[in-house]
């Protein structure tokens, strides 16, 4: 029998309409997986089989009944544990764990499309840090690579997809929380336009800076569960012609010499096929300083949004999230202004050269997964951040495997709220590189 | 002959096509009205006659040949000195002056309609205060109250206008600096929505809650400008019918008996005109904590934007000021958030309420001009604030006087882009009460 846990989310979807198998067999096949895997991965923090299962039960009976509610009616779907489901407990990756009242308003949302909370997923502490390391719940391992860091916030996200856990998964993204971690375990990562993904239900880390973002095995999928979403419908478009503007200030990132070269191939193949690539600068120096900027942003805010929490539970955060929260939070208001003026700025400068490109290309991050033992690069989030900064679209997808066989990401920027067209142009990426 | 000084905006502009007068006999009219008027009051801190003249002379040459520019060709203007002219000194209100290379964008753009400037007008230090007693330049004073407060931060655009110096002058207005002294010099002060007019070449206050904003004698005058300044053209509308929101949270402030029976009376008109007024909670609580919290923001911003003329001229600024800054600028960034999403939540609140009434109504100002010796109430801008902090468009309009004559103002707060709208019920309350 097929192994329904590596279809696509439409194969699934056309399987569960023709009668080919059941929301409840898809549901055990992909517990079956978690069964298995999650003891080594630890990608799944909360398991409500239960709860699916009856879930899946009621799926299979409107599908019965000719009542499917939406295009994901009967998928099973993962969300980062700082995303709240009723009755399940959040722990936002602190040394707590609290039961969630209501439904985040995206959860609630995707339940109306028919699609079945299953598991609440691994994170980093916080969500502020990329290594999902985390103190309070242990490591979340990559998939394919035993001791090295699936990145993060948003690790089990990409963990869950990339074992076949669960086809689709929720994550956030302050700085590139699940673009990093998808790039890290080879899985696609989508962040959508600012707001385009409501966060009430979400724990706040940086009202200035975060999103919500699926993550899925291939940008065909985030394409079929977008509409779901965000309500963009993915428009395609042929990559013959499109021009594409090359980052220039990725530059002053340092680039591994493995993925440098899976990154330059990618470009030569998009080339070949008829895109047009032109270096833009920006003009914003050095991307390391404008993440400092943005990461005091996050810090500040971050005091303030945890800061009941940590005067209530002191013992739930790590010291090394208090001294990173400290710092925010104590830093003198003139900087917080500098630094958002500066990120702000920055944000401008990416949306104005949206105006002459069809997207902004540029690695997702200059590394691959990296051993949990290793020192952490500061710079993980130089490449991703942008994005954040102009509320722009933003997707990785894998396009190549370094000398050790670790995942290469491809980053690509649209337009403010042209959501619609970057997932079309992402299409024919894949297509192109598969 | 008439008093061209006297005229509507409308009647100069009839009169200048009608050849009744020349731009250059309507700018000698004005320059007659500041050399008399302008010893006593200083609203006129630097003047450019010279200028101004070859510019009428220019208007009167493009009309002749049927080559007017726009609504605005050979009307005299006059800006605050926070705003830059070509080739003319800005101050700021700063104990320094230097000279504009370029115009703002809006005085390019009033130029390009024709429009003339002629003076720069005298405002409080920074525009960070509300009685234009300038340390550095001396008071600006009231038109018709020697002694008092002409109101600030915007005095001598207020004052300008009212004493027939200047048929329309521009402000700027971070929690009030439009409006305020418009109320207390009995003139129209108008806020357009946050960006509406672009602020570059405007000397920054602070960014997140920064307008600029014209002042005239009615609100005829304001919605004769509007398309010149704005794009906005002005929606005419009946009273009848109209549902307005009468700002609960305004029994927070204290408002004195000459104020309240003006406005009292004034609901009262509007009612028998068929205006339906109820009361709306915000759900603000105390607007003075809420001022408070934009004055920090205030404060931390001036602090940046003005870092560099302190650093290099530390004497251009008052101790008063440098405390102010001083402030903002080390309180701790936790503080600065908080403050910020407190503010962020009460924009929000002003704009919901919006979706449900035409528009929101309350005081100006809870006191009239108050002698430049008396304490400073601390609650000036509790009411003006609210608008800066939803970006809404507000105007203010006089509404009659208290015990003293002084001129009591009557505040109409719109939708978030809904110039039109406002500045066309504004038009009406304006019809009714005169």
């Amino acid at each position: 029998m097929t192994d329904l846990t590596r279809l696509s989310l439409a194969a699934m979807a056309d399987g569960l309409d023709a009668g080919s198998f059941s929301a409840v067999e898809l549901l055990e096949a992909h517990l079956t997986v978690i069964g298995r895997a999650n003891p080594a991965l630890n990608a799944v923090w909360d398991l409500d089989a239960d709860g699916a299962r009856a879930a899946a039960v009621e799926s299979d009976r409107r599908r019965a009944a000719g009542e499917a509610r939406g295009s994901l009616d009967g998928i099973p779907i993962g969300l980062k544990d700082n995303i709240d489901v009723a009755g399940r407990p959040t722990t936002n990756g602190l040394g707590l764990a609290w039961t969630a009242e209501a439904d985040a308003e995206i959860v609630a949302r995707l339940r109306a499309e028919g699609a079945i909370p299953v598991a609440k997923l691994g994170m980093h502490e916080a969500a502020l840090g990329a290594t999902s390391d985390n103190p309070h719940h242990g490591r979340v391992e990559h998939p394919t690579a035993p001791g090295r860091t699936p990145g993060g916030s948003s690790g089990g996200s990409a963990v869950a997809v990339a074992a076949g856990m669960l086809p689709l998964t929720l994550g956030t993204d302050t700085l590139g929380s699940v673009r990093l971690p998808a790039a890290y375990c080879g899985v696609v990562g989508y962040k959508p336009s600012f707001d385009a993904i409501a966060t009430d239900g979400v724990m706040p880390l940086c009202w200035t800076l975060d999103h919500v973002g699926p993550l899925a095995r291939t940008v065909a999928d985030i394409a079929f569960a977008a509409p779901a979403l965000t309500g963009f419908e993915p428009e395609e478009r042929p990559l013959q012609g499109l021009r594409l503007g090359w980052v220039a200030e990725a530059d002053t990132v340092a680039i591994e010499p493995g993925v440098h070269g899976v990154i330059d191939a990618t470009l030569a193949r998009l080339r070949r096929a008829g895109v047009t690539i032109e270096a833009v600068d920006l003009g914003l120096g050095s991307l390391s300083a404008l993440r400092r900027a943005a990461l005091l942003i996050v810090e500040a805010e971050g005091a303030v949004a945890l800061e009941t929490i940590w005067a209530d539970h002191p013992e739930a955060l790590s010291d090394t999230l208090k001294g990173m929260l400290s710092y925010g939070r104590d830093a003198p208001s003139s900087r917080y202004v500098k630094a958002f003026r500066r990120v702000e700025t920055a944000g401008a400068a990416v949306n104005a050269a949206l105006e002459s490109f069809d997207a902004l290309l540029l690695p997702t991050v200059g590394h691959t997964a990296f051993p949990f033992d290793a020192a952490v690069p500061d710079d993980q989030a130089d490449l991703t951040g942008l994005a954040n900064m102009g509320g722009a679209p933003a997707i990785t997808l894998p396009c190549g495997a370094d000398g050790e066989g670790l995942p290469v990401g491809l980053q690509l920027i649209g337009g403010f709220y042209e959501d619609a067209r970057l997932l079309g142009m992402a299409l024919a990426v894949e297509k192109l590189l598969r």
